[in-house]
């Protein structure tokens, strides 16, 4: 039975969209799923473990890393790199499991346009209104109106990528979107590319044909 | 608000894999959805009405239509030609609703490389085993010996086309194959390029910013 290659499985949207809930929902839907932790040079926050929410590196680390080629995408956002580490990415489609990203529109531009493009599922997720997502980056307390001011310009950059994504979904329900999403990962799972199994059913069809006129 | 143009779903397998059951069964789940009734050639069988199963036209009627550019696709089988009317299918993309086509690999083929092929989405209905399809094909009790060796024969051509399509699914369960055929229609239509309306939607959200910043 030829093996089953690995999705990889694009979300993008503005900070505030639902984004990071949705991925967490996907991620206790299907086993099947692995999530590319991002690697990162910006200090941890509270609670944020290493090899969970990132891989936490220094500057120098990071640069190593991206100079080995040992990153899929990486780019600077507020004097930060971030960028997804290749290995792990690899290791999970070549073992026939699906990829989620968690990545701006920067770094889905970039594997969208890379070798691995025909394994791509890409998704972006657009809020119902910029006063909801005003209000939503808001109430998560943890910032700074001067943090919120920053998010607020770079959602709207980020909103100007959608345009870029194999499919767009409007947040005006949290449950809706997340069945939607899981709609689009079972419909995209169905295409013929996808499935590579289907060259040995189609064999063993016609070796009874075969018998059959005997 | 952009109207949305209907998409064309194009179902096709071997006799006796369940396309037609699968067929009436989306029809019932979706009034979106119309049903290309085909244009035959062939006598009307006990019970078949013209314009529900078929329309039924003499070979003079028929090819007329084909010369005067009538027919979105037309083959001849077994003597006698079946095809696809233009007219319907144009009316109902044009209002935004999708279009069925329960049809064989050469009218598939005609569709998907004509000037519609963006809107087509394309399914084949595998069957689980020949056995099972010859099991099929014997039960339905209304076909002689010979006319089902036709059909046998015929079914192994319509099955080397498999690989044209865009979605494959193996019929080993019905209720499992049409929720499939549901998801792959369902996803569908949230590709970025199937919702036309999206553009506004992002038009209006940068009115927000605009506002927002004054």
């Amino acid at each position: 039975m030829t093996q089953r290659r690995g999705l990889l499985v694009i979300l993008s949207s503005p900070s505030g969209a639902g984004k990071s809930t949705l991925a967490k929902r996907l991620m206790a839907w299907d086993c099947r799923l692995s999530f590319s932790v991002s690697a990162t040079t910006r200090t941890p926050r509270t609670g944020e473990l290493d090899g969970r929410e990132y891989f936490f590196k220094s500057r120098d680390e990071f640069l190593k890393m991206v100079k080995d080629g040992e990153m899929l995408e990486h780019a600077e956002v507020f004097g930060n790199f971030y960028g997804s580490p290749k290995a792990p990415v690899e290791a999970a489609i070549a073992d026939g499991r699906d990829v989620l990203f968690d990545i701006d529109w920067q770094g889905g531009q970039q594997i969208t346009n890379s070798a691995l493009k025909d394994a791509v599922v890409s998704v972006f997720i657009l809020p119902p209104s910029i006063t909801e997502l005003e209000r939503r980056l808001n109430t998560r307390g943890q910032d700074t109106d001067d943090v919120i001011a920053g998010r607020m310009t770079k959602s709207r950059d980020e909103i100007s990528h959608w345009a870029e994504y194999d499919y767009v979904l409007v947040n005006d329900d949290l449950d809706e979107c997340e069945s939607r999403l899981k709609t689009i990962l079972t419909a995209e799972r169905l295409k013929r590319i996808r499935q590579p199994g289907l060259m040995d059913h189609v064999r063993t069809l016609n070796t009874e044909f075969e018998d059959h006129l005997k």
